[in-house]
């Protein structure tokens, strides 16, 4: 048995064509607000962390129209885009997706948004679910 | 502005095909393990709870091929179903959506699965995210 690696839901992450509406939506409705904004160009988008207890729900839209957050919008619409669990290693966490049979997007892990270190996991092999491994 | 009435992501409910297989990808992957599984014949579906921190991770598989977890199956395939979020007063939450001119599915709460008081809010009109508020 594999000792357990996940230590928090980090994040759920939806794809939104407009970042200022759903940043409103979540305000108006829930009283949720904005703890970061950041745009991650190597990503090709642009998120707002909103605070949830010790997790975020994090809003993304795309800043280039060739990103995958751009296509996932462009294929599939607006929605749940992925889920980012927190480990404490994402290197550990992500060799252990290896060790599994588990296909990887990141082989190593990479720089996330707001200092963390991140690692995505293929949807394919993980009942089609796109996990992103989140070490902050 | 609207007071905070989300208190922690309650959790991501991923719908798959077998629950065995997808809570043992969990397990043998992640070292998550099943806190509570349960039938709940009303919504036709058989879930497996995976306890992350204060979260879960719920793995959904269909009962009854004509609930609405096995239509989105057959439409969309396995994946990220909805998110739930943890509230104080599914009443009041649920007010608020229509307070703010979202759509509900559940124009009143109604019994969840281990005994949680639960409300689903429709996609349309909150991004495109099926939402659940969950008062424990």
């Amino acid at each position: 048995m594999t000792a357990p690696l996940l230590t928090e839901i980090d994040h759920v992450a939806i794809a939104v064509q407009d970042l200022d509406s759903a940043i409103a939506y979540y305000g108006e409705t829930f009283g949720a607000t904005v703890a970061h904004r950041e745009r991650i160009d190597s990503d090709g988008v642009e998120e707002a962390l909103l605070k949830v207890a010790d997790s975020y729900i994090q809003l993304l839209t795309p800043t280039d129209e060739d990103s995958p957050v751009a296509k996932y919008l462009e294929k599939k619409g607006e929605g749940i885009h992925h889920v980012g669990y927190r480990v404490d290693d994402c290197a550990a966490a992500l060799q252990s997706v290896k060790d599994h049979g588990g296909q990887v997007i990141d082989v190593v892990p990479r720089r996330g948004s707001r200092g963390t270190t991140v690692a995505f996991v293929h949807p394919r092999g993980a009942f089609g679910t796109l996990i992103e491994l989140v070490e902050e």
